[in-house]
């Protein structure tokens, strides 16, 4: 994927909601769906031009959404960090849990991993 | 707090960047800082009524913001959650310095500290 691809689907993700529905529609098409203008045209009953043109526009207001509120820089979570962080947690668990006596601990971490899967987003 | 303040202070700490200058202002005096309408009129040269009617305004847009976006619900992390799960690798972290072979561990759970800290929000 281009970095234009990666920014907008984190973008729509977001601030998605705001746009008008026949927008979403051609977001998702486009970025997600990877159909190309035309094809959206084709399929909308419109002019590849009337879908760009579309398109820059709901561009436009997903980035001037991002430089208002900044909450795909705020809440963004890395998610290969994530999974490396689940599995050490695992790890640890589960050496722990052959050792007699840490069963305190081992609830404890149970509570972490817990936490962390649900308060970091997706 | 009652509970339109709490509501409000979360939506405008999310939302807060899509509303004019003039309505952060007033959400700010009026929820952040606690300031009465009237007196928000004054300081800011106006009725108290223009004050009460720009608040209004500020408060469904920011209401509708949620509807369509949810990031506030999906986002918001449990400050009292968050603290007592670090107090808790805290614990673990120094229990596990006074063991001895245990350097690994240590050190992987001290990453996954570092990952809730910034991962999670405020």
């Amino acid at each position: 994927m281009n970095e234009e691809f990666v920014e907008m689907a984190l973008l729509y993700d977001f601030y998605g909601g705001v746009l008008t529905p026949r927008q979403q529609e051609i977001m998702d098409l486009y970025y997600m769906k990877d159909y190309s203008l035309g094809e959206i045209g084709e399929l909308l009953s419109t002019s590849r031009q009337a879908v760009f043109d579309n398109l820059k526009r709901a561009k436009v207001q997903l980035r001037d959404m991002e430089d208002r509120l900044g909450l795909v820089k705020r809440f963004r979570t890395d998610s290969e960090k994530k999974t490396k962080v689940l599995g050490n947690l695992d790890g640890i668990i589960k050496a722990l849990e052959r050792e007699q006596g840490k069963e305190k601990i081992i609830e404890k971490l149970r509570e972490i991993r817990e936490y962390i899967q649900t308060a970091t987003g997706g």
